[in-house]
């Protein structure tokens, strides 16, 4: 407490402390995104939040806090997402690209993880435990046959993120291949139509409906 | 001439310019493959080389021309392999991805002009040739009934790249989704086997073949 008051002395007043960490979130995410952990600083991120340093280390310890508090932040929202959605892969396919286009930031992000990677990566813990639930929504929803069972759901969650975030994270490729820039509302639409289309690779096999059939038409 | 005499007077004299050529290059993919093409020094390329800087200028004009010629190198090669495949998406799948887990810095490299993308990219009417060239590879595979007709060539060419090179660009996610190393064999096996299963994805629709068994069967 007489750290923060302190450093409300030095910096402008701040009324709402929700707000500022919002901002400090913000900033950091477009500096992590522009240069990855390792080129990131943090002064940059204090000035474009409009704070002192010292107050936004009152906030979040160091850079790896901040690294840290900008992944957990992104990954329970996308995990409230989830949770929401009906699980139909013509559903989430789109979906999930979708919100790839409309956070390239995060994508560039964790593009820049990949190619610093040293071994374990920041949040490891709470990482895997996250895409643990993941996982255990992908099973969910084999056994309401929705998704299908003939896949290791591990695999199949490597495939849907394949299809989702590549577009985005390659978009060199991507117009290359298109000849549309993949911030184009129409390369976005023909590629969400496409995706809705496709994911019928990720239901359960035709044979298996194509049974049924028979069953319903004797 | 004169220039090249010159050289070799400065450097050890060498006999064998394809292989100093050769040499370079795989210097100059390591290099722009840790750094990025904005990132890598010409200096470090040349003294990994064994080479002296002039020498090397000699061969590859400025460092866009040796960014231009590991491009062409690589782009040829995968050319080359792509006219022998089979064009059944079932060996085309697992032989992509193997082809970007023995060739991780080719991806590297490939993120790097990602990151860094400001519009065009070097070699950009190269490059747009040789992505036609695989199109119409494409269109020839849907004719011969290989390939989903159902799809545009462009989709179905960004699908496969997602799926075949994603693993490698983001080695933490795959890790975390999988619990093993891109680089563990076990992975890489699994990872085939479900490329190869998955595959079926890009053929001509279930429907069709199973219109053509009833015939089979009456």
């Amino acid at each position: 407490m007489d750290m923060a008051n302190k450093a409300s002395r030095i910096a402008a007043p701040e009324r709402n402390p929700q707000r500022t960490r919002e901002r400090i979130l913000v900033a950091a995410l477009k500096e992590f995104a522009a240069k990855g952990f390792h080129g990131a600083r943090v002064d940059t991120i204090a000035r474009r939040a409009s704070i002192n340093k010292r107050m936004l280390y009152h906030y979040f310890q160091d850079k790896e806090g901040l690294f840290k508090a900008v992944l957990r932040r992104k990954i329970s929202e996308r995990q409230a997402w989830a949770e929401n959605l009906s699980g139909d892969p013509a559903e989430t396919l789109p979906f999930w690209f979708e919100a790839a286009c409309n956070d390239v930031d995060w994508v560039r992000m964790l593009e820049w993880e990949a190619l610093q990677e040293t071994g374990e990566v920041i949040d490891e813990p709470e990482r895997r435990a996250a895409t643990e639930r993941g996982l255990e929504r992908i099973r969910r929803r084999q056994e309401q046959g929705l998704v299908s069972a003939d896949f290791d759901p591990r695999h199949l969650m490597l495939a849907m993120r394949s299809l989702t975030m590549f577009p985005v994270a390659f978009p060199q490729l991507t117009r290359l291949i298109t000849g549309r820039p993949v911030s184009d509302p129409r390369f976005q639409k023909e590629r969400a139509a496409f995706l809705k289309k496709f994911a019928q690779a990720f239901r359960p096999s035709q044979g298996h409906r194509v049974k049924i059939n028979f069953k319903d038409t004797p």
